[in-house]
């Protein structure tokens, strides 16, 4: 058994949980937080919640810390931190600062002689793989990632924090034509306005003045500016019965050449339901092949890139050659 | 430089030649054959033609033999044999014999410490790793193979053997309602009928009873009597003009649940122009795996289950956290 402690309890550590109770080979020890335990009740009876005090004492019985935290704060202090006692994980999606923290990682986890597995989930992560595998057998073409339709969590708080907003859901769209024009091996230029749209709903004070929020949003740099934005307003009600759910995915396609004019398109594609639940998935996977690479002796940072795809499996070489090959 | 030999110059010798050119740091040092080298002509200026009996010395200055012959009777004998001398790499498909091919390889490259991968291509291979990757990362669902629109080599040399045909050229359809049910996380049960039509282009010798033709090829067991097929007797010019070529391709569509209700659909498709250039352009990624595997003091058989995705890439591992991940 893989013995598993989760680290944070928001959405991705639910997600995490979820996936260990599918892989029978492995067993939640406990979650951790850096809120009071006993304020927090985790749906997987008999696994303790533990304070982070526990964790710090470098001892708890894990065989893989999942690090369920945010990008911008939490991950960049807490992985390298807990690379030093465990073998750890994380889902860090900062693509400018992947060198740093891949570089705190690898010497925190190579001193402690443990594995910390950065960046996993699916963009980073299986998207990404799929990236490598389509540029490493054609090496003369451009790879294409559109995401969606899907909610953006990042741009959702973002439309958020405008005065007069009750609630915000954000939603990325990928644009039919360009979708259409990469998967005819086209290899169009596309600006950031051609790829995606973006679809907001928004729940409005009442009596709040509709049409700046609208701009506001329409208009915010970064998250808005540069795309075709539509603003919706509805009800608290609407929101909950239709909008609750986390749904996302995307597709990366390659379109290639192998001689002058012989072109294959490659395309990956994921309809996810739950972004957190899938994203929780591939981590419980990449934390098998964790524990596994550590029992060979192996320490330091790596990425999706660097793990071999039978690691992730609980079936053996001989059972995946039978029956996967 | 990566040195390659190819063994074998048919439609995937050159699909792999071609590979060779689009991959800067990769060296085709010569062909093997085993014709008359002086009856052979390559693409490639400047590069021998030799014969087998050059390889058979085991002194050939190359770091990995791309050995291209079928599954049937060349590569259990071939791969094994030269495993005991080179880095070498198939493409070996007959799915029910990998286990003893595996064996065989992996006896004698550990015994020449050399590196063995086999059963390199698009099926297996990339389809066989994105089953790997879906099975890991959701343990709780299940894969769909579909291949085409494409040309089956198989089938058309069995619709060829029939008297009275002079050419013929089978196409695998997969049924669309079949892609859809899947595509939609259904988790149809199928049959073969179900899954795949089998569309023949015929041209008969003159005079020669079309009927019995066309009931030899639906009735033919294994190969057609399991599908709806549909036949088409056309001209030899017809068939020059329209279906010269070797495109193939398909989906390997994965559905799968991480909670109850909570699904995701991971898709993963090809749509290629050239069969064997795009197998060969795998065989060539792997290649450079097995050379760099060997160059690290790994040996033994190996296949795409085992290798990182990062040995298949001429970049270096920053480069492709810095650009990929």
């Amino acid at each position: 058994m893989v013995k598993i402690g989760i680290l944070g309890y928001g959405n991705l550590g639910r997600g995490v949980e979820a996936a260990i109770k599918k892989n029978d080979d492995m067993e939640l020890v406990a979650v951790y937080t850096r809120r009071d335990p006993a304020s927090l009740t985790i749906k997987t009876e008999g696994v303790a919640v533990k304070s982070t005090a526990d964790l710090d004492t470098g001892k708890e019985d894990i065989d893989v810390l999942i690090i369920c935290g945010g990008s911008a704060t939490d991950l960049p202090e807490m992985t390298p931190k807990y690379a030093a006692m465990y073998n750890v994980i994380d889902s860090f999606d900062t693509h400018a600062k992947v060198p740093v923290h891949f570089a705190n990682v690898d010497e925190a986890s190579k001193k402690a002689g443990k594995v910390g597995i950065i960046s996993c989930g699916w963009d980073p992560g299986m998207f990404s793989i799929n990236r490598v595998y389509a540029h490493a057998v054609l090496p003369d073409g451009k790879d294409y990632t559109f995401w969606g339709k899907g909610v953006s969590q990042g741009h959702s708080d973002a439309v958020r924090r405008i005065e007069g907003v009750l609630d915000a859901r954000q939603y990325t769209v990928p644009v039919p034509a360009a979708l259409d024009a990469v998967r005819n091996g086209e290899n169009p230029e596309l600006s950031t306005r051609q790829k995606h749209t973006r679809e907001c709903f928004v729940v409005a004070e009442e009596g709040a003045d509709l049409a700046r929020i609208e701009n506001e949003i329409k208009t915010m740099p970064n998250y808005f500016a540069d795309y075709d934005t539509t603003v919706n307003f509805i009800s608290a009600e609407e929101m909950k019965a239709e909008h609750s759910g986390l749904p996302h995915g995307g597709s990366v396609i390659y379109s290639g050449e192998s001689s002058d004019g012989t072109k294959h398109v490659i395309e990956y594609s994921l309809k996810l339901d739950s972004n957190p639940e899938f994203t929780g998935s591939v981590l419980a996977a990449y934390a098998r092949a964790a524990a596994r690479l550590n029992s060979e002796g192996v320490s330091g940072a790596k990425t999706v890139f660097d793990i071999a795809p039978a690691y992730l499996c609980a079936q053996s070489g001989e059972e995946l050659r039978a029956h996967l090959l």
